[in-house]
């Protein structure tokens, strides 16, 4: 595995690999790694003659008081695992290669993006998707692998990837989750023990809802209380939104019809967990 | 030469094409070519394998009271024009091929947009960022081609390359004049011919001031006067802006010195019209 950590090597190793007929895949995160990341790039491995992994903690994604300082960083342990994964290349830029001096361009997806998380974290949908872009560019792949555990971001990419016209495949791989449902995050490890314990009840949550709207319930309003009740019972959690959204384009729904994702955001002490299931209707 | 129309065929063809090892120039222009986008079009066909040109009216970076509807649509003259160039390929997307429903994405360089031609045209050049970002992934090109007379256009699109790490270099080709003087343009044969007449003046006037700064006249106001005089004492022009900004950032000077650009914009009847000089001091 090379490690790479300046933007010209890269872009010239991949146009080699390209040139000689080469596929590249790529798999976008912010390190410490999990199994969610994993399953992204085993599924890259067998897709492509070339896997592409970036760690990047992107400060552009992070609101002012939110947690850019003490997301974990753990370059050595997620050199191991990438190895262990066969990734051939593994991207590790420092910000400054990524926003030098006189840095001033920004891409922005309008409205999908103000909703869900966009209201609570505004321009952290920008920050993403700036940086991904960039990432594009710089990598270049054929295809490029995202989670849906972070579904909000996920469409929006993909909706960045076609309005661009970026000559990329977004593959969109499911959320992979811990034995008692809870989503993996690199952010569960900020939780105390007994929130971690309490946490499992946002999938249990999103489950009884889908089961809800499976039994024919199609009202918004009740499949939400239903979720947000269960989870202000059965935690400690703080709410910050509870919505049934159209999965394609994340925009609220009146009424639960089509490709519905339900979609959740809860506080435990200082960490913000998020979470989703889709549900056909 | 080929005339393309769909996003997914240039792309097919130019993935093709690099794999062939070929590389790729590309002018992108809204049509009614003129000696301007010719000289473009020789320098792209003597450094690349394959020369792209667009031809494409952007509705993106047109303000609502501007003239978009009556700017000149001159397609079979383009394509004889393009033919002689020696272009291989004549990209001529419909707008529905360019921003089909659903559309929400958009690029901005800040800041450098703001001033000059962006504080009487807002919006224009997030306009004109977002489409070349969108024409780039859809070229993929090694080179870029841009005229120096749009210089505050040619200066954010370099940004925006760089600051997103688009794998291109830009040129930036001098800007070709009638024989009194005026730069190139497809609006000028919206002017009368009095006002055409006129219209020599902005050259003459930015050449004054050169002279002026070569002379070892620092000063920004007394620049900008001289040239504000010139035009207003030689024509019926309305002047919108006269000033001595950076060369490279295109943020306005309080003395001049290092590379610097005297850039105008001034109205003739409802034609604006704009130029710009380099000059090191």
């Amino acid at each position: 595995m090379r490690v790479i950590r300046s933007v010209r090597s890269i872009q010239q190793f991949i146009k080699k690999a390209k040139l000689a007929g080469k596929t590249v895949g790529f798999v976008p995160t912010m390190g410490a790694l999990h199994d969610g990341h994993r399953s992204l790039l085993r599924r890259c491995r067998r897709e492509n003659d070339i896997v592409v992994l970036s760690v990047f903690v992107n400060p552009g994604q992070f609101g002012p008081k939110e947690d850019f300082a003490k997301y974990p960083r753990r370059e050595q342990t997620d050199k191991k695992l990438a190895k262990k994964e066969k990734v051939d290349i593994m991207f590790l830029p420092s910000v400054k290669e990524m926003y030098p001096g006189g840095y001033l361009t920004y891409i922005d997806v309008e409205k999908m993006t103000r909703v869900l998380c966009g209201k609570s974290r505004p321009g952290h949908f920008k920050g993403v998707t700036t940086v991904v872009g960039k990432l594009l560019n710089i990598v270049m792949p054929d295809t490029l692998y995202l989670g849906q555990k972070d579904a909000q971001q996920a469409a929006a990419l993909t909706r960045m990837t076609r309005d661009l016209n970026f000559p990329v495949i977004v593959k969109i791989c499911p959320t992979v989750r811990e034995a008692d449902g809870l989503a993996m995050s690199s952010r569960n490890q900020y939780l105390t023990e007994r929130a971690r314990g309490e946490a499992a009840v946002l999938y249990r949550s999103l489950k009884e809802g889908r089961q809800s709207v499976i039994a024919g319930n199609h009202s918004v309003t009740a499949i939400i209380c239903k979720i947000r009740s269960r989870i202000t019972r059965e935690s400690s959690g703080r709410i910050d939104y509870v919505e049934c959204v159209d999965a394609g384009t994340v925009m609220p729904l009146k009424k639960i019809q089509g490709k519905t994702m339900i979609a959740l955001a809860v506080w435990f002490g200082k960490t913000r967990l998020i979470d989703n299931i889709i549900v056909h209707a």
